[in-house]
């Protein structure tokens, strides 16, 4: 097992200005795990209603994805509702309904312990740290969270970030934790508070990466068919940490690929409603388009 | 005489989160010659009030820009004023006050008439194009424009267009020019329109640069000591066009070049009020922000 990953399992209700779907496979966990098995094994840790569609679990573990664990619950699967405006890079977020997910207690099996990268999903920092504490000594744990509980659960979160190893949020939330507006002194601030890399997501406007010592900006790709953004962070940070469980090291060069390889990938997954289209993948087309991103930045030193 | 400026000097009226300023020199054709001047010869044309304070003048003269062709005439020279918020990024023009420059006629001198090349700074396109006309074969004609033309005299702007090699423009505008709000979209729209390049310049997410057959984009820098980004658009056009009156030809690596030294020259323009710190820009301080812009964004080709 390559990459443990622990998020939700959804169905989404989206409205893009391409389109509208219903009851789409979504969420955290399947956004990242999709785009992660492209690079390496992954297993998700989630929970759905009892009578979950098969052939969601299907077509998740046809493209690589363990859902062993997997739970099944009375109640609904988590729901997720939004809108985005005819400049697609805004969105409104008109429902959440957490139904099963809301008194989740996530358990990691014996056979995931040992997962050398440990990614957690968005949810609630005091289970992000219960999966933690289950892992034996995961190479690299990196971590995401939102605005919910950075003003909800601000100790429980300070705890979590002096574990992990990477950060992986928007420039909002960035700001949002260091209490500060402007970056490069809020990624100073959310550095010394412990993960050694910030990587902030900046949609169209690509990635920030901070570790202390030096910054690496990747662009974003400018797309003309964005047909839903709906999980285009989970899948960076799945493009992300899959690279990452490929490869020897951290360094640096290492990790600035590894960010290129998450905005590949996010790259793809807003072309299309939903996750399927990530299944589809093939490794020449990652290649292709990371090429693209080399010849969209590249400029010659003095 | 390399590079040719038509635009507006003026008197600003500022306030960010970090101070604010009266009386300050401003305007499109300051801070354009400015930068540029750190590369290559220039001169303006444009107009002041008659009591215009000749330590200004002198003050561009001495950083090499060439101001025989700065107008004095009766009233007021042209006044903006504008705020910040919290967020820096975010700006709101209060007042514009044109003065002198309501019914400004320019000419262009004899010994300007055969500079190499032509920056049209964002005034009227009527008086853009009266401009070009008296050239005589400038090897490279930038142009800028602003909502106020793009609504106000739309024909005017296309046969603008139409004359140009270099559209340097806001995100915003070129969506506004192409009626179109993807930006990939309205680029080719843009490009069928005339200019040979599309520049847009993204503030702190950094500038795009469009060819019909490639795209370039350079990253913001991300700094902790952005003060004042008033006159970093200009600035930004005056290191891109600077550059490009140095080198021999326009060809893809040169034209990144010259995008990335606009970036440098903006990074150094937003660190304090007014434009006099760019004055005081050294090559070595040029070279050395050039080079962190290589390393911010470099990586590996698989």
């Amino acid at each position: 097992m390559g990459i443990l990953a622990i998020g939700s399992v959804a169905f989404d209700k989206v409205k893009t200005p391409f389109g509208s779907r219903e009851e789409v496979l979504g969420g955290s966990a399947t956004y990242f795990s999709l785009a992660a098995s492209r690079f390496a094994p992954v297993g998700i840790v989630a929970v759905v209603e009892e009578d979950f569609p098969e052939s969601e679990v299907a077509f998740l573990q046809n493209n690589g994805v363990d859902t062993s664990a997997l739970q099944r619950k009375k109640g609904k699967t988590f729901r997720w509702e939004g809108e985005y405006e005819t400049n697609i890079n805004v969105r409104r977020t008109l429902a959440t309904h957490l139904n099963v997910f809301a008194d989740f207690s996530p358990e990691v099996q014996e056979k995931h312990r040992s997962a050398e990268c440990l990614f957690l999903g968005n949810i609630d920092p005091d289970l992000q740290m219960a999966v933690l504490k289950q892992m034996k000594r995961p190479r690299i744990v990196a971590c995401d969270t939102m605005n919910y509980w950075i003003e909800g659960k601000p100790k429980s979160l300070r705890r979590m970030l002096s574990l992990i190893d990477i950060l992986i949020v928007n420039d909002e939330e960035a700001r949002q934790i260091a209490e500060e507006i402007n970056l490069v002194k809020a990624a100073r601030k959310i550095l010394a508070m412990g993960p050694k890399n910030l990587v902030v997501k900046r949609g169209e406007s690509g990635a920030l990466m901070f570790n202390g010592v030096s910054m690496f900006s990747a662009p974003g790709l400018p797309m003309e068919n964005v047909v839903d953004p709906t999980g285009a962070g989970d899948s960076f940070a799945g493009g992300f940490m899959g690279y990452l469980a490929t490869a020897e090291n951290t360094d640096e060069a290492t990790m600035r690929r590894a960010i290129i390889y998450g905005s590949v990938i996010a790259s793809f997954s807003i072309c299309d409603f939903g996750p399927y289209h990530l299944g589809k993948l093939t490794n020449a087309e990652i290649s292709k388009r990371f090429e693209e991103f080399h010849s969209l930045t590249r400029f010659d030193s003095l």
